[in-house]
């Protein structure tokens, strides 16, 4: 496979840190083993099509300024093929092991139901010729149920059945080209499924028909034999005023409500979580807690604005403290980190893709280098359980054996007054820091 | 019952829109019948005792500016029941047929179990002789296990299984003492039960020993056979960094993993919604849909500000919107509109507790005649459903019945490309201004 | 002047609060007088170009909805003309007495100086027949220096001279267009004025070429005899990560810093206010306080959400309060109420343009009614002056007149210890409460 | 100078990167010299009193949970003093040169003007020996004009007379006070400067008469002839629902308004910036660039909460691009970095007292180290001066001495079509990175 859009930028490797090449990982080094297992493996890259080769560089205020080939004519046939080659051209370069899409992103515009099947058909077997000749995995596929004006009020919870009708066509037509592409989850953000306004929602009726849409989906999953996981993408709002996937804690609540939390896992973005009022290790923590974490989308917003900024993450603290729960919860399974993230509007010129993807790739590297550290000097995890010891001795389990009246009864009896004791935060996050 | 500290307050009655006296409801009028209920049935407005009658008008950066006169020497039992007298003789004063409190808001200072019990027990008794000749009734009941120092890392989520168990006697007392005072619920908010940093915390283990703890709870109300209902309320945040019933959402996932659901119902404040990145209506219109609505917590917060100010509701538009949803979810049962609200640390004057009661009460009580007018009206619901008779018409139930490929099928078979459809917000939003 | 865009719809005309004419107005009675002024000269409406007729309805997130006649093919100088043709009548059908348009509005798209200036030429040549012919008068002009992918790196604080140059040609023929159309003001909003990022940001000379070019910009009205207003209008972020023009305070300060404090004056926005954590009544507040109070852009944002939402207003509550302080201030001089709003996406039909903006004008002249009563009323305005009143009494005025060691002396030799009075908020909110 | 308070805990030295000693200094090695100064005369370390040996751990929703022997009884001259000699204890034990102080804190609680000059003389006098016998120097002091009740309504903004005057005493005695003890800077932060409602307040009276009573400081400064610097210090809101120094630029307009941007700078506190929704290093760059930057409160807030948390700094990558700003602005004259900092109301122990601070200081220690090699490094402010090379060409500074007709018609005749760059903003942050 050629390609010449990405023709001055070399192969990149891991060089050290000390290596002074810009176009270089300094911290990922893909066959380096941490906690007995390599890094790739660990931390399962993946590259998503939207941000990288299908957005112009556009904002509500401004047009794109990217400028790339593929977008200067119509997206026909032609020039979506050229994208997925420059894409997997791409995914080479940086030697990440997978990608993710949409099904709008891989394909020509369509203009209804047969072209649209049409044109993903289409896509989907270039797809998997690239993947054959280039190696490069799916980590996920997903369709895209909220660009389209026809999805202005939502998929799976739209007024409109027709609407929903349309939806369910491309989400069988994309879990089945996952299926086929050897994907290893399936997602589904429901960037249009919430609400502009209460005043025109039916709330329950809408709860319940993504609660539908989504036991159909699961359904649907196991009749094709998809081993993947299904994967649900929480975030507040934006587009919609509410979002019904608000968080990781909600959509524990809804899978819960629909019999479908041994089914369906999260695919946790950073940003999202900043947005709902969480730090991203919150939201892994808290899924993992439920039994519900999937994958990642790696990516960072800014504290001091209110939208979705996807921007590529670069802190190295943040990204300690989320690799740290994420090997707490046992690493991935079927999930890994795709970068959800997208250089600045100003930032047109082609290696500045590069710059964004190896500068989050050495962040989390440099993440789960940390966090590693931090698991084997073991400190952090001792003091934690100290902190609970009284649980797990004589009269911690005793009182777990109790009912209230009983528990009462014994602090009545022994005129318990405990002392409050210090919860050490400082020095927690001074033993923290000494790993980053 | 006699107490002068209120003396030259009148009586507060209902005296029309028209009325210019400051001291007198223009719109609550208790025995007028809308939708066919006297309004204080639907409203059946109660008044806490904590900001009315213990916080002394204190905040983080200064000291309190009330200067009561049971707060000018120590917390005894003559203080505390000076300071009962005089909150029932308010309760009377603005003819409110309810009233809440914690434990500890009603009873002399305690050191340790004993005492905790001995005084909680005089206070309960005295309450009852109050309740007896004054007519009024106790809302609900908690108790409070944030403030002493014993629960600075929470109580049921304490890692201190003994502090755990120093809650558990107060709840067991506390909800022992509101089934003997004929309490219409028993609510638990957390305000500790979260926490400060993920660095010292055990999540999972937390969150077990939380829903075991509400599960003791529950047995021992079928224990006693209290009839009232079980209310979590939720919030976000504060004093904590994270507060487990983040919001109403959270909290029936919380109730669906521990089987809770059909046991416990959420007391909603308006300020806690909106820490949480709610409206108030969202939340109500959440807890109905998913079975879990109970009773309110009157407060506005401030839209610039990031903490809870527990301001009293003034909003017109807003209440009318919230008193909208309480009537679609078919009003209150055992819940009521209880003021969580605090006048400004600068209103010191007795009188000032006046002004902010009555300006909440009438605020809500002019949102119930706007929302009984929009039901009566009926194009707000007529327009709703407009919107989504697609799905009950044939095409809707028919989808309804089919399995994700037989939809996908049907999109594809009807090359269906269905218009989108104005959601015309602002024609709905004129329609309730209309009525506000 | 005929189009059948919106042949459909009746003329808007005042029908009075009763009237159940959903396209009416119930409140807007441009003749009225109120506080010895007619409605139409206290509020001065103006519609906008952008939102209403440029803007397809489209958002980060998906695709324009509206399918508008003229956005069908190219904008070319004859889709152009059709666009100022239906806004005209739009103006006409509303009955508002003004307009506001940025260049690019209301022209042919241009590739590059001669074309914008050629196409800018005929769009205004044709704007004053319309304004000649149906008797609507502009509010302002403005030139877009954010759209472009020339400027996204800001205009007057761009890193190259030759985009700043290029905003300088498209602002002087703006400001000598809005001159010929007997504009009122001349607006700058400065969009991408701000950075992206500190790391490559020249904070000190961006903030002195932005000075200097609005110094050119005032010599420059001066050099034509402009007699309007120039208005800078602050928003503290979206599209930028910081805007410079933060805040009505923040831009008094950049005034005084380049000697135009008594030049330039502000245009606030009511969802620019929010999002820099300010109310939109405290804005006015401000700039009136300032001395730089100029003009309104009314709409609202959204509590829940953190980006630009620009909704109609419909807080009657929310625009009781700015209005008053606008009264207060004495009223517009060349300013007005420009709706910078725009109907949701999903409200794609002609008609929810009427909706927007009916209601928005209804709820505004309702904030007028109020406040004007509350004027009148006279007891706000006493009870606050009460509340200074030791300020004008003796003691007051001798404070006044004395260094710190004097007022120190007089401190200590008095013994002094002044008790705390009540700010008596509550009584004020109810006071506020009895006029809306 | 003896005291037992802190006697289990040892003196802190630095001991290095590798030292695994948690009461030592792994960064801070007040001798190295970085960039040609001493690390402690680049940092200035102070630490505070109010915080630190003041604050009981209570919040709002809970008593205090630290039990200093201080706090135990009445806050009398004997308890005062106590609590002095353990704090400069303090000082001494963690090697910091400088200490901050607001009058009440280190002082009796006085119930009037003569006790209050009284036991603050009292408090003086020792203080002057304290620093005397252990060579600690006073970085800035300070007076108390929020917390008690009477300045409810605020200071030199009430509506009080007589209030203000006692403010006016407590300036001008912790003024002297602090000339007298050889302080480097007098800080005002007006933490009740501003309003808790816009419907009860004058805010143009309040705004001049704060103008007049800063103006008064200044000119006492100079009376008695104290050559530090009068520092103001921003913060948006808390306790106040808006106070009147929302920000760095809001305080430089208000500087200029009353003459006085040349005699006041500003102190920048972290926690406030992100209230008022900048980064740190934005206020303290906007500082820089308006001439007023003059000193640091040291802390952190949480993201996530929208209160001022005043967490002790724990993020190197923000004070690395914080002290890069310092730096960049010369670094300090007569400020310092001062911990305006708490430990949580967990960590009651005393030597948590201990990890908080020394993590704070290597914090800010290695921040220094990181922003010295970038500056050192060089690439950093290259990159950044090639971004705005054209401003320094001949058409640049040609450009720059056009008026706008003249700059508008070079645009015009050289038909200029400038081409947007690349920011480059993930190629800045990976480098940036590279140093953190």
């Amino acid at each position: 496979m050629t390609t010449d859009f990405f023709a001055d930028i070399p192969q990149i490797t891991y060089k050290g840190p000390d290596s002074t090449d810009e176009l270089a990982y300094r911290w990922y080094d893909k066959d380096r083993v941490v906690l007995g297992k390599r890094m790739e493996d660990h931390l399962r890259f993946a590259i998503c099509f939207w941000h990288t080769f299908c957005w112009p560089g556009a904002d509500v205020f401004g047009a794109g300024t990217f400028n790339r080939p593929w977008h200067r004519g119509a997206n026909d046939s032609a020039a979506a093929r050229e994208k997925r080659i420059v894409a997997f051209d791409f995914f080479q370069k940086l030697d990440v092991p997978f990608y993710c899409f949409h099904d709008v992103d891989v394909m020509a515009e369509a203009a209804g139901v047969a072209e649209h099947r049409r044109y993903f058909a289409e896509a989907v077997e270039h797809l998997e010729q690239l993947q054959a000749s280039t190696g490069r995995r799916l980590l996920w596929g997903t369709a895209n149920l909220f660009s389209h004006p026809r999805f202005c009020a939502g998929a799976a919870t739209s007024p409109d059945p027709e609407v929903y009708a349309f939806g369910a066509m491309q989400v069988r037509d994309a879990l089945e080209a996952t299926h086929r592409l050897g994907g290893q989850n399936y997602v589904l953000w429901g960037g249009r499924e919430g609400y502009e306004t209460l005043h025109n929602t039916d709330l329950k009726r809408e709860l319940d028909n993504f609660g539908r849409f989504l036991a159909l989906v699961v359904e649907h999953k196991h009749k094709i034999g998809f081993k993947g996981t299904i994967l649900i993408e929480p975030k507040p709002h934006e587009p919609t005023k509410h979002q019904y996937d608000f968080d990781t804690a909600t959509v524990y609540g809804f899978l819960k409500r629909y019999g479908l939390e041994n089914e369906v896992k999260v695919n946790i973005e950073a940003n999202h979580a900043t947005l709902a009022g969480h730090t991203f290790e919150h939201e892994i923590a808290t899924a993992a807690a439920l039994g519900i974490f999937g994958s990642i989308d790696a990516n960072r917003g800014d504290h001091q604005n209110g939208w979705d900024t996807d921007q590529f993450p670069n802190s190295v603290e943040e990204l300690t403290l989320a690799v740290l729960e994420i090997l707490r919860a046992g690493g991935f399974t079927t999930g890994g980190f795709n970068f959800d993230a997208k250089v600045r509007r100003q930032s047109m010129a082609p290696v500045d893709l590069f710059h964004g993807h190896i500068g989050g790739i050495d962040t989390v590297a440099r993440g789960l280098l940390n966090a590693a550290a931090l698991i084997e000097d073991g400190r952090l995890d001792r003091w934690k359980a100290e902190r609970y010891a009284g649980w797990d001795d004589a009269v911690g389990k005793w009182i777990g054996t109790l009912d209230l009246a009983g528990i009462a009864d014994f602090a009545e009896k022994q005129a318990i007054d405990p002392a409050p004791r210090s919860g050490q935060q400082e020095r927690f996050e001074n033993l923290i820091n000494r790993f980053i």
